[in-house]
């Protein structure tokens, strides 16, 4: 029997370095002869980024409900674990996500205050049992990690979605819950201090797959 | 103290003659002196009716699953109970709605065959307790009501949505569970027998409206 593959989700707020260490991460399973599929949250199928689009547009004239956005989320959450994420596993493929429940906390409840007994009820509905086996946590402090962001934005090419254009304290928030999420499932979640050259980060990486991963190639 | 406006839908499957009825239920509301908001679901704002163009359109590449479908729906009504729905009755408006929870029963429920109870979940996840003062089900056989259909498509100007490319047995069991839903709620749901000319089922609605709302006016 195909045995089944592994769930790898990274998460971290705004200017960590996730793109760059995602990419990183999936060359070092790759290397490793492992089948990667590299995917994101929101979004990861054609009609998960059209909700995608819904929840990150600016529009000032309507303000987006906080349950609408949450319901939003996992909808997009169901399309994404429906057509991609359950199948890709089941064929036996490691499926690597950009972001996953762990950043719906961190947001919509750290962020915009949602109570998270409310998230854990849409988690349980959508998710029905399935979490990620190993979440990478890239932290730093949130005024590094918004220097970062405005040294991207100066060089253009970027604009500010309706998350990034949150103010210190909804960062400070997300920050907060992730903190507290890893503190509270050390065995699922690894923290890993992103602070630093883009070299010890990824040697911070290379030293959390080899003992966490490792055993699972 | 300004006393809430009164919450009434109007529900039923396609070619049933929601829409011109809806505006005379609307006309007879205003012709007794109250504001009538009209709307609709999923929809009923610029950004709910942005989800409502993710469901109903055709994408035959990527089939929506289930539980997407159904928080999406769930996430429109979010942001139209929010945005809309719950200030108008706030304010003393009664709104007039063209679908709503019940309509999610029949086609997610009774079409789709998603769980009531997990559509129940929902409902009382987003809802809180607040449903229709008073439920306007429009019934007719779905052969009748297909032959409607028919007509107006042959009459040009319309083309068939995700939805009203389902089949017969699809319809059918949207009409069951609207019947059903009836029966275990008469207080809430007066079903109108509407297969019949016009001025007859506006003569059934009339007598309906005197019977049950005229001593909330």
């Amino acid at each position: 029997m195909q045995q089944r593959g592994r769930f790898i989700t990274l998460e971290g707020g705004e200017g960590v370095g996730k793109s760059t260490n995602l990419a990183w991460v999936a060359q070092w399973l790759t290397a490793h002869g492992v089948e990667v599929v590299r995917t994101r949250e929101p979004g990861g199928t054609p009609r998960a980024e059209a909700i995608r689009e819904l929840l990150l547009s600016p529009q000032a004239d309507e303000p987006l409900d906080a349950d609408a956005e949450l319901l939003l989320v996992f909808a997009a959450r169901a399309q994404h674990l429906a057509q991609r994420i359950r199948p890709a596993l089941a064929r036996g493929a490691w499926v690597l996500c950009d972001r996953f429940t762990d950043a719906t906390f961190a947001y919509q409840g750290g962020g915009r205050g949602i109570d998270p007994a409310r998230i854990a009820e849409l988690e349980r509905f959508v998710q029905q049992g399935l979490e990620p086996d190993l979440t990478l946590l890239l932290d730093m402090p949130v005024d590094a990690a918004q220097r970062r962001l405005q040294g991207r934005l100066a060089a253009g090419g970027h604009t500010r979605d309706r998350f990034e254009q949150e103010h210190s304290a909804f960062f400070e928030a997300v920050r907060g819950v992730y903190l507290a999420r890893a503190r509270a499932a050390p065995r699922r979640v690894a923290v890993i201090d992103a602070d630093a050259p883009l070299e010890t980060v990824q040697a911070r990486l290379s030293a959390c797959l080899e003992e966490r991963v490792r055993e699972w190639l």
